[in-house]
């Protein structure tokens, strides 16, 4: 059935399957409530089937998922043909003990053959009423690589005759023996499918035959003979004839499967533990290829793709599963509405076999309340009669997600907040940004990282200055370089997207370009930009400055080309789900922003705040980097505030925008931060050019570059060490906030409350020097404007010697009024990791599982974690109002937001895009999804 | 008294002051026990006199120094002139209370006034027999800065005239007088000496006078009518007349000079709580001015500059202090050994006034005796008869201080373990070095960092390759640099010692000198080094290569010329000291040894193992580091394990070596830590070379150094991140390490247990994942040897997410067995400074109190500290027996080994030299002198 339901998953555009550090963090919390070693006795079958069960659906770690639903069908009264499931704990104690079964696994497995043989009135080998059984794999997740399915289990010489005399249909009875050898003899005796394949297509040759539906009963039973004959001869054993024998192979290759490579390979990926097992479930067979009134068929209670309330599947008339594989013939829709809009002239299921159309309606119907989920289903039709044999909660897209949740609480068939839990809050990334068409082909040329979501086609440009003379020109670009810096922004800000060779999750192409709400795929190491060319070079091919190509920043893909794009469209549930999330959240949700458009789109998307404006940011404006490098390159205080002096209006007049675009809501403005010589220009070409725009000689620039020039800046001179140095940059700042809080609030009529954070404190002295300042700052503007106003000054909390001296920095008077922990900084500092280098060994470390995740992407709980407990803990010991808030890259991420809310964070900040995910996960936080499992 | 107390300092050959980071570390231990507020009543004086005394040595902190000493050789019937001390809490008073004196303190100076009449027979005041007092101030500790001392308090126009009948020398009186009003009205008026000196000068002048004492009473009775005209002139008042006006006129300069500047500045520099004050010591005047009977002097009961136990000290006869000061007589020797061996012709005291001798003689040992050290005494004989002004512990030089510990000790004056805390362990850095001469001049053109002990001359060269050349050529050479790299190695071997322009205490330069014993300036940011010119330009001087320089690693002074030097002498009192430390202390001190030089040099000074040996130091040598480029530049792990294979017979010699030199001592050695770039060459010329040497095209290489330059080089691809990706590096390693131990069993007898320790460890799989390569290749060892042999595989503490993992990082099997905390790593992370880039802002941060101290010289126990204590703790709870250590540059300072003590550590390692310093601070530790006091 896999292919059958890969057409309707790929039909259901990009039902995503979780990313796999997600799935590895779920696993994880899975693994905590694991049995540490088998029971040596006891029950280890447990059947189904007639209306009862011993399972049910909350027995999946003993049962397996799939065990598990069929149990609970079954209990339901719902037509499942009979079986039993062979419990996990077996495949436990089968690898616990030498690869031997539990003595009394036989016995009860004998057992549940006889009451399934009872229930259908057929005896397993019985060469006169033969039941034939399907045996299938079932692990606690859902996990490729391991056996799947045996079907027509029980076939031999013997009963193949008994089958047909008994079905009065010959050609059925030697098609499902040949369809039997050829699953049994793959998966259990290791004989591969091309053998039987090249059999049966010299056999159509010899005929001159093209279908499979050409053949004759003695066709099959020709080719049955030949299927035999080559196991005999791979093997050098025949093909088990004892039903028995047949049966506990199977078992055997299931329990054995578990441990095959693949397996291995993806259990290592998913962090599944080796000790969850698998379980076996055997089955009655039913039998879809038993004419044309049979049937198979899969089928979701609702539209994967866009959540619409509706049956949705497809079906093929006398077939097995694996017709479907083979993909010779085209499924057949369900319903007849669906049968119209795709414009199909074969029948539905509801025309062709109306009864069990109805059957189906009512199953569906009744799964989805009880299970008060939308389903994925499987079902069989043997001659009329509807069985199912399968359940389980269906995948979809975030579209499909947020319309079902919302739409199933709108049922009443679920609460709100059960509907808020349903929404995988990273998932909401696709909705925000315009994705590449999924009908689209994809010329992939380099996978970098997903950097920045969202995708967008562009001609190529190799410098920012040409990327806004080019959008100047009314073209759309991709700016490509090796790595970005500060003095890229404004040709950041021109391109559609940003594509970089280097520098992993958090280089400054990655955090700008998600401030940004920009598309951007960055360390991309396989392409080879050449800036003096003009050239790109990508797995062979070279493109040049004005090629078009794309990034999709959600895949990390670069793709030769221009691609369809499909813009985001945010549906009213969208609205409506975030209203139940506001509702239930603990944990205030600000943004990081800088611009005001980026205040803009903050509030747009529901911040309720500034948790961190990079004052820095506002410095490389063309008109303002000047000022800038003039102030740098004084040689004393009086020149460096006649060049400051020039910035403060401009800088005023940012606070001021930010101010009346956030209305009164809380803004957090960060002094300066990086270190002095990233405003520099690099190379002696811009050196020179700078130069000559300020009229001074080249080695003046290139003298102070040198001497600012440092061998790790991330721990150099930086942050409130410049404030203490050249206090005179913070007083500046610190007007130039405190100015336009008095004008924003004669503008506005709110009053504005900024708070003034100081950047990469690591002793309460610094805080204490620098705060006296910005105190002495505000005490002249109200002097002088004649205005009062309040204000807080707090600081970041980055490095781990603040988190540990929280106490100090906020205790007592003057102590800090807030903390932000920045924990992009903290995180590398904690590690000894930089971000901007990480990339040569980061990869490693998270595909060989060092590292669970990039520690950058998600905050690393047990590490940075407990620095951030300490820090929250001990400042608040001494000043219990503490307002803390985070505002590093982690603000956006669903399993940091949790830890924020455990942690009894105030708030946190993110990308104005990522504020939706964050208010979504806030809420899931609230509600109690832990956050090990959250996203 | 000072100029005397001067010249015998000068003559002890630098009685060195303690260094000003130590001083400031004792001040704010003393600090917390200050009184926070002051009484406002009570006590306020406290008199002694007579054989008896209110106070005593205890009560140094309401009494200050000068007072508590008074008192106390008054209790012991010493012959001191009565008087009394206003104590330092009318200080703290004084200031809380808008500069008001308490109430009940003028009766209670009245009553102390009216004592010391009654003990001297005489009256303050009063025309027939009025008693003169000096008044000094006194605080807590010996603070420069404050007013100082007035003589002769109590003279006027009618007191001079019955002190000249009662003395019978109107001569003397006047002589008195003038000083009285010179004295007082410069540092109770303001009206500064010049004044004074010009009409002394111009009376002499028209007299034709040439020294002081042609002026007779007559000339000092006009002079002194010149003196009071000038002060009214000066002041508009007259000077005063009235004795209780002048008392508190001088007590209030006293109180008042407590907020100068210059006392604040010195304050702030020292730490000196303001809170503190200052006692004021009111005495009755003794005269050595009285005539030839009458003489002043300062004595050092041992010689303060070898130690030797003899009365060593100056006098001159008819004198007061300011003679001294005006350096106009030569003082005379005080005992009649030291006058012949000066060859003076001037007696000494012990013929000149044998009574007054004998009395100091009974005197001085008396005090030795009580005091139980070295005393610095201050006498006046006034007709004959001795008095005692002051005692206090004398300052000494290094040497003195071990032979008088030691000596005092066999004397049985002090415990074994008191003379082991008697000696600074900071101070015997000057004993292991060679100093430059105290009687050289020096032309200092530069200063910068005292980054490695000792001094050295050489001439000028700015290469590593030219240094090695001189060097070869028999040149004393200083390799000057802005900074070093590890290509620097051999360069910095072949010369004398180091100067640098850029960088920390704990730079590359500052560190490998260190470990190599070289002396070291770095940072000497005011020198201008032109490579291309070959030239050091210094304070305008321009510096070719070959001239001579000569730097000094323990003031961190650049002079220019060739200076002479003084060797480094161990006494044999060093060896006993050391013994006494040995045996009481409880942490071990292992050296940091990369080289067996280095190795030897610290079995010399008594190290009990090698706690770091830095294998990447080995990868630079000459013949090595075309095989390490080679493996750097290869494309496949083959080609790398080829090239590995070249370094590996290297490398296991270079282990051999130092096994055979420990002899069984354990070694702990780690893994390759340095970024690979670093072994790269810089520049086109340098690639060009190494291009041509190595056969491949230069473009070759400098592709690969950028593909490895980082931004953060410091958080970047290193330590274990390089083991884990290039796992055969590790692995030749291990294979180096566990042949050698081998080879070096075989050859001494003595089982070799390594230590292999892995650097820069953040997770315990990356433990895990190096501890499995460096097992198998044990175990391959010991096959292919037949040899049996234990080791222990460890961690470098290094990163402050390693220290909260500590527990997971030591756990379980296969866990850490021991733990090196790299502290110097530890700081940078943990405070976010890069020691490279520190000099930029770290020296701010000293001056201006933000930081004590340099967190990279001695550990900041609050920040890093903590994380160093949560490290230890963790992992002995999950390993009770984990071997833990430091092995960064902290092993070294004595406070940051009592803190190890403190912290329960098991060893300390640090550069060879500094093996006594640890020692010695790690015995003290054991005696209970706190991380916060010590050196």
């Amino acid at each position: 059935m896999s292919k059958s339901r890969k057409t309707v998953a790929r039909k259901a555009k990009a039902a995503k399957t979780p990313a796999v550090g997600r799935a590895r963090v779920k696993a994880k919390a899975r693994a905590a409530t694991v049995r540490k070693s088998p029971k040596t006795g006891g029950k280890w079958v447990y059947s189904f089937g007639d209306g009862k069960a011993e399972g049910k659906a909350s027995m999946r770690n003993l049962l397996g998922g799939k065990g598990a639903g069929l149990a609970e069908m079954a209990g339901l009264g719902l037509p499942v043909p009979p079986g039993f499931t062979i419990t996990t704990d077996v495949c436990t104690y089968y690898y616990a003990n030498n690869e031997q079964y539990p003595k009394d696994l036989k016995p009860q497995v004998e057992k549940a053959l006889a009451q399934v043989g009872k229930l259908t009135g057929k005896v397993f080998g019985d060469e006169v009423n033969p039941l034939l059984v399907s045996v299938r794999s079932g692990a606690r997740a859902s996990m490729p690589g391991m056996m799947d399915t045996v079907l027509n289990l029980g076939l031999n010489d013997e009963t193949v005759e008994a089958v047909a005399k008994k079905s009065g249909d010959r050609r059925f009875a030697y098609d499902s023996y040949r369809r039997f050898i050829t699953m049994y003899s793959d998966v259990v005796l290791g004989v591969e499918h091309h053998h039987f394949e090249d059999l049966l297509d010299r056999h159509k040759e010899q005929q001159g035959y093209s279908l499979d539906t050409d053949l004759t009963a003695d066709d099959w039973a020709e080719l049955v003979k030949q299927y035999k004959k080559r196991v005999l001869e791979e093997k050098g054993e025949p093909f088990p004839q004892d039903p028995h024998a047949q049966l506990w192979g199977a078992i055997g290759a299931v329990f054995g499967s578990w441990m095959n490579q693949r397996a291995k390979t993806y259990r290592r990926l998913h962090n599944i533990p080796e000790s969850w097992g698998t379980a076996v479930n055997v089955q009655a067979m039913v039998f879809g290829n038993m004419g044309d009134t049979s049937a198979t068929g899969v089928a979701f209670t609702r539209n994967p793709s866009t959540g619409e309330r509706r049956l949705y599947g497809e079906f093929l008339i006398n077939a097995q599963g694996e017709d479907v594989v083979a993909g010779i013939r085209t499924p057949q829709e369900i319903t007849e509405a669906a049968r119209k809009e795709s414009g199909s002239d074969k029948p539905s299921m509801e025309t062709a076999m109306p009864k069990a159309f109805a059957e189906l309606n009512r199953i569906y119907n009744k799964l989805e309340k009880h299970y008060r989920d939308m389903q994925d289903l499987e079902f069989t039709v043997e001659q009329g009669k509807l069985w199912m044999l399968q359940t389980r909660n269906g995948k979809r897209t975030a579209k499909a997600a947020l319309r079902i949740a919302v739409e199933l609480a709108n049922e009443k068939l679920i609460t709100k907040q059960e509907a808020v839990l349903r929404v995988d809050p990273a998932s909401l990334d696709q909705l925000l940004h315009p994705t590449i068409d999924p009908k689209a082909e994809r010329k992939i040329i380099a996978t970098g990282l997903p950097a920045s979501p969202g995708a967008a086609s562009g001609e190529i440009v190799f410098s920012a200055d040409e990327a806004a003379q080019m959008k100047a020109d009314g073209k759309k670009v991709i700016l490509v370089r090796v790595e970005t810096s500060p003095e890229d922004i404004h040709g950041m800000h021109a391109a559609e997207g940003i594509l970089t060779t280097r520098g992993g999750m958090t280089s400054h192409a990655a955090v700008v370009a998600r401030g940004m709400g920009k598309p951007c795929v960055s360390g991309a190491g396989s392409l080879r930009v050449d800036y003096a060319g003009k050239t790109l070079t990508a797995s062979g091919q070279t493109f040049k400055q004005g090629d078009w190509i794309t990034i999709d920043g959600s895949t990390g893909q670069v793709l030769g080309g221009k691609v369809t794009m499909v813009e985001p469209q945010l549906s009213g549930e969208f609205g409506v789900l975030m209203g139940w999330a506001d509702a239930v959240r603990k944990l205030g949700v600000r943004a990081n922003a800088d611009t005001p458009a980026d205040a803009r789109a903050a509030v747009k998307f529901g911040a309720e705040g500034i948790g961190l404006c990079r004052t820095e940011h506002m410095f490389f404006d063309e008109e303002r980097i000047q000022a800038v490098r003039e102030m740098i390159l004084s040689d004393d205080e009086k020149a460096r505030r006649a060049a400051l002096a020039k910035i403060l209006p401009m800088q005023r007049q940012d606070f001021v925008a930010l101010f009346e675009i956030m209305k009164g809501k809380p803004v957090t403005i960060r002094l300066l931060d990086p270190p002095l010589h990233e405003f520099l220009p690099h190379g002696d070409k811009e050196i020179a050019e700078v130069a000559e725009a300020m009229g001074v000689p080249p080695r003046v620039i290139a003298d102070r570059a040198r001497e600012l020039a440092e061998f790790n800046p991330m721990l150099g001179f930086r942050g409130c060490r410049i404030a203490i140095a050249y206090p005179e940059i913070a007083e500046m700042q610190a007007r130039a906030i405190f100015e336009a809080a008095v004008e924003a609030a004669q503008k506005t009529g709110e009053p504005v409350v900024p708070e003034v954070m100081v950047p990469l404190i690591a002793t309460r002295a610094e805080f204490d020097i620098v705060k006296a300042r910005i105190d002495a700052m505000a005490e002249a503007v109200k002097k002088e404007k004649g205005a009062a106003f309040d204000y807080q000054v707090g600081t970041m909390i980055e490095l781990p010697r603040a988190s540990l001296m929280a106490a100090e920095i906020a205790g007592g008077k003057g102590g800090a009024e807030f903390f932000s922990f920045g924990t992009n900084d903290l995180t590398q500092t904690t590690f000894g990791i930089s971000r901007d280098d990480a990339a040569s060994f980061l990869g490693v470390y998270t595909q060989r599982g060092i590292l669970p995740g990039d520690p950058f992407v998600s905050i690393d709980q047990q590490g940075v974690g407990e620095l951030v407990k300490i820090g929250v803990e001990r400042g608040r010991k001494v000043r219990p109002k503490l307002k803390v808030g985070i505002c590093g890259e982690h603000g956006g991420d669903p399993a940091s937001v949790a830890f924020c809310h455990v942690t009894k964070l105030d708030y946190v900040s993110c990308s104005p895009f990522r504020v939706p995910i964050a208010r979504l996960a806030a809420a899931q936080a609230a509600l109690g999804k832990d956050a090990a499992s959250q996203a």
